[in-house]
């Protein structure tokens, strides 16, 4: 067994990020909560949220059985390697650990943002960003030691060839995969039946404040941003990261050809020191937040952010010149940084309510709900322009800079700071929780005030975060395509556009996204609707709720979003993995290369047009309630209330989901190769 | 020169079309309109929908004029044909012509329709039917001489070779698509931006019928249906029409492969042949709609469009049978006509007030706009499933039959009934018109129902007819693009999804539709903004117009939404021919492809989306207003008002242009050839 570095540096930082995740854990739970109404409420989302999360997995064991067993058969039956079950297990394992540390800081932290908040704007801002870095440590640190024992083991205990190490790696990437499908759908479903549920008879029928405590769906409401925007959203990227790097460890497997120059030795080895490298920087990012005395929160996250990217930029630089005989690849992944950070900037312009676009929605709403949707479809649409020339972008200079390589290690290089920018996005859902909280327990006016500063910091974020995953995911499931073609034994002729089962494949691949959109969009339909009927049904049967003299049953309202996800998820869920099997096994590997580019071109477009449009919509409400063109309560803010409404399961279910849709399907096609 | 019958007889098969169309034409003209209020109103639609094709012409003439130099100057200076610009202008020509046929007819038949209809049901049908059959005929008769002509010209005057005749074809059919795109777009948003200016306030606002005299925009709206829905939808099928059979003369010339056998002499001289044979099916289909004294007007179209096509097959086996070795291309032509008659069946089935999914649209209103609108746009998503099925099936037939010549087989017989099918969608708007004519003229009840009774079918046609007018896009586009991987010189190993600058370029095509829509849901937007803000000064200044004492200004009206088409149709027009020949330039062949295929993925998907979805919003609002639900005038009916308004532009703007935006800049690809 020769040296190899880079699997020591990338545990031992691995090793670092899962320490800094529980450093920051332990300093967070030593933080008293002095409000026992708050500490209450909080109690019983985190309850509502592990409920949920322990019923997903009961649904999800069956599953997770089921595949392995069938990973199992084949490693028996075809070529398919036999540690890929095992693989597979260690996936699932680690994806599910890091949605759960996720999920169980996220609950723990939001009473404590908002009891910091009473004391100033900054404490609150520090706990809740504390919160979101163990989410992101947790989600670096566990993929980058998933990985790296897991190739490890397959490489020098099994003794595999390098080629075939990383072919199992690819079930290790399905596992992730499958576990990111369930709680992205499942969380999505969740989160917005409780949402929407809850507007449509609390704020339109009954005109009761958001997060009103009399309204029974509000805490299934907060449970919901915490299974759907932390452990989803987390489950999402945790899927990304490691598909990435797994990308382009395979593709260094091969031995291509790297900038003109031939095979280099360390080609497997660079997205692993990538990854070091990243959680490196995300950790003094997390400093350079920390030490941030800056009143504006936006202001000192992004100088995090861009600080963190900066190092990652320069470090990466040298690490490639001392590595490689060029600095071409470094050029791949500076590509792949930045379009990673264009592209959340141009889905906050889109989104915000400071910018235009959602301004001239809000002034669309003058003339009523149909003229405010139809703004508002129009801005997702157009919104996708900057996303895609981004990613073209990245492709071109990544493909002349390092080949398909170059593509894969884009992809790293966008997700290299995974660690600081999920804290970013994470910090979100706390401060809204925390903003709901402050509310629900009738904190001072000064302390709500603050939470909802916090908050709509985090709106930004999040729209930010929201365009990064959709990036994110694009450029993976680009790599993967790559790997794909390189590793299934096609002739690249084959994969013209010229042959029929190729564009045959092209459009089945392009119709997915509309049908699993439809599926999950439909699904919200259907629990929000059940949502409406037993809001409804507490409110006309308990007449004290409303005048605050009985206590709403939250729990009948957490069942119902609870039952509703996890009975919704398993169509359009069964339906990613089980389609690309039949189009491979139907119709061939050409065939299946046609759907898994026709699945990402529609797929990237649809994510950024539902999650723009929905963002938007939201945004534009935002704007309207802030005391513009009228306010609250006149005809327009109703008309932008329905905007609102529209938008919630494309920007929360249906857009997100697509992530996943794209990414799985190829990694399930990897896994499959022997197959067809 | 040799003897060509397929000339001979596809001409006149297409003077036969034209002579059947003036008989009709004649006929119709001869009837006397009774009842001179309808009259007049009647002439007052007449003047608008004119005023505005001229006014769109003078806008075209320069585009064209500008298009036509730039084509003199390529074949002086590139590879580029010397008769390209003449064929352009043919092109253009015989589109305006057949459109402008169209839109005459309709508009001189709607009073005579809606008098017809005071005497029986079934002579309104009459009425209706055969301006719809002036129409369709005349389409086909044009496209059908036009082709010959040129061809013939260029082949034997100028002494072409087959494969350079058909390279000039190409610039014909630029001619025709071009004029399409800014009928279909013009046409979409003239129509939608009265529409829905006229709802917003005549409807929500002041709570006076649709159709009212009093609303001044009510003949703007009646205009736009003729320049929309007739013009505009006429020129759409005028191109899918010619370019089918150009495509499938190109692939005959270029000697593909039929079937295993050699090239068979007659593969130019098929698609001809088979266009002659159409209009003859299509005639007798007329006939037997002449013929039904059934008094359900739907079952009697049914019939006609079922004994048309079997008719067809019929024909063609015989036909294929007789001049090919082999009947094998037949399968391909049988592939493409039912594919069209499947797609037409689901556009109905996902669209109709009778049928479950609108009906669940309607019961989602019951929660109010919000959830209507995501229930619609669900069903849109889910709705695409069918119309990609029936292309990839028809493809797969048509390759393992004959090859890529068989694709654009399949697409000539999708359209070889188009003067027929294209009859019972043009009856649509003429029924529509009827409809407003009756309610405006003050018609007694019992006319005015059986007016709504015809324009009630007429949405059922008009829906199927929207299905096939996308699937003959989709499925001629995929025969252009086989011809342009044919005749652009490519390896096929060069349009690889493992080409980098493949998948940039389908990125960049799967782009285009969402920001083609964008443009014109936007353009829409702001000309009904402005329109609304007509209506509502027209109400407040003269109060008297509600009153029904004075006259509302219908010119102003007329002249916003005309104003509004003509400036909004320029941008995305320009940005769909430029598009591809940037592409090409900057990118290179290999990228135009990858483009080519990444719009028809994405734009046929969003078509029929956003068609589909805006027809289901449409009927589930019929359906309560026919009394379901509680009715008109409850909070149920003014929820699905909001659907029903923001489907206006997705089915009658957005979604039908994107027909044109794929087709033509396949056909500009090929046009530019010598440039890339």
């Amino acid at each position: 067994m020769s040296l190899h570095p880079e699997l020591l540096i990338s545990l031992i930082a691995g090793l670092a990020a899962l320490g800094f995740a529980f450093h920051l854990a332990m300093k967070l739970k030593s933080i008293k909560i002095k409000s026992k109404k708050m500490e209450e409420i909080s109690k019983t989302i985190q309850d509502g949220a592990k409920a949920f999360l322990m019923r997903e997995y009961q649904t999800l064991i069956f599953f997770v059985i089921i595949v392995a067993a069938i990973l199992s058969i084949l490693s028996f039956t075809t070529d398919m390697e036999p540690l890929s079950p095992v693989a597979f297990l260690l996936g699932t394992i680690t994806s599910v650990l890091a949605g759960n540390i996720g999920m169980r800081i996220a609950t723990a932290s939001n009473a404590r943002a908002a009891d910091a908040a009473s004391r100033s704007m900054n404490e609150g801002l520090r706990v809740a960003f504390s919160s979101g870095s163990v989410m992101g440590m947790s989600v670096v640190g566990l993929g980058t030691i998933g990985i790296v024992v897991m190739y490890s083991v397959t490489r020098f205990a099994a003794g595999y060839s390098a080629e075939d190490a990383t072919t199992v790696l690819f079930s290790y990437g399905f596992g992730a995969s499958s576990i990111a499908l369930f709680a992205r759908v499942g969380g999505g479903i969740y989160t917005k039946a409780a949402d929407v549920g809850a507007d449509l008879v609390g704020k339109v029928e009954q005109g009761i404040p958001e997060d009103d405590p009399r309204n029974p769906a509000t805490i299934a409401d907060n449970v919901g941003d915490n299974v759907g925007d932390v452990a989803g959203m987390g489950a999402d990227l945790f899927e990304s990261y490691v598909d990435s790097i797994i990308a382009t460890m395979a593709l260094g497997a091969v031995g291509v050809t790297i900038a003109g120059s031939d095979f280099n030795e360390y080609a497997i080895a660079l997205p692993l020191f990538i990854a070091a490298i990243g959680i490196f920087s995300s950790i003094v990012g997390t400093f350079i937040v920390k030490m941030g005395k800056d009143a504006d929160v936006y202001k000192v996250l992004n100088f995090g952010l861009y600080g963190s990217s900066a190092i990652m930029a320069g470090l990466s630089a040298i690490t490639v010149w001392m590595l490689m005989d060029t600095i071409d690849p470094f050029w791949a992944i500076l590509a792949g940084l930045l379009a990673g950070i264009v592209i959340g900037t141009s889905t906050e312009y889109y989104t915000s309510e400071q910018k235009r676009p959602a301004r001239r929605i809000a002034e669309a709403s003058r003339s009523g709900p149909a003229t405010n949707i139809i703004e508002g479809l129009a801005n997702g649409m157009f919104s996708t322009w900057i996303p895609v020339l981004a990613v073209i972008t990245a492709m071109y200079v990544a493909y002349e800079m390092a080949g398909i390589y170059g593509i894969a290690l884009s992809a790293v290089g966008m997700l290299s700071t995974l660690g600081f920018s999920l804290a970013t996005d994470a910090y979100g859902p706390v401060a809204d929780n925390a903003a709901g909280i402050a509310e629900m327990s009738g904190a001072g006016e000064e302390v709500r005030k603050r939470c909802e500063a916090l908050d709509a910091v985090g709106n930004t974020t999040a729209a930010m975060g929201k365009g990064f995953a959709i990036g994110s995911a694009a450029i993976t499931a680009l790599a993967l395509i790559s790997v794909y073609a390189e590793v299934s034994g096609i002739e690249p002729a084959d994969l013209s556009l010229t042959e029929n089962r190729v564009m045959i494949g092209l459009f089945i691949g392009a119709l997915l996204p509309f049908i699993f959109s439809a599926m999950t969009m439909g699904a919200v339909g259907r629990a929000a609707g059940s949502m409406v009927q037993e809001v409804r049904r507490q409110f006309r049967e308990m007449p004290g709720i409303l005048t605050g003299k009985q206590k709403p049953d939250y729990e009948s309202c957490i069942a119902i979003s609870t039952e509703g996800a996890l009975k919704e998820m398993i169509a359009p869920g069964v339906m990613s993995i089980v389609a690309p099997i039949v189009v491979g096994v139907v119709l061939g590997k050409a065939a299946l290369g046609g759907m898994l580019a026709g699945s990402i071109a529609t797929g990237f477009l649809m994510a950024v047009f539902l999650s723009n449009a929905g963002g938007s919509w939201d945004n534009a409400k935002k704007y309207i309630e802030a005391g513009n063109l009228g306010g609250k309560g006149t005809d327009i803010h109703a008309a932008a209330v329905v905007g609102d409404t529209v938008g919630d399961p494309c920007k929360d279910t249906s857009g997100p989901s697509l992530n996943i849709l794209i990414k799985l399907m190829s990694i399930v096609a990897l896994v499959f190769i022997p197959l067809f």
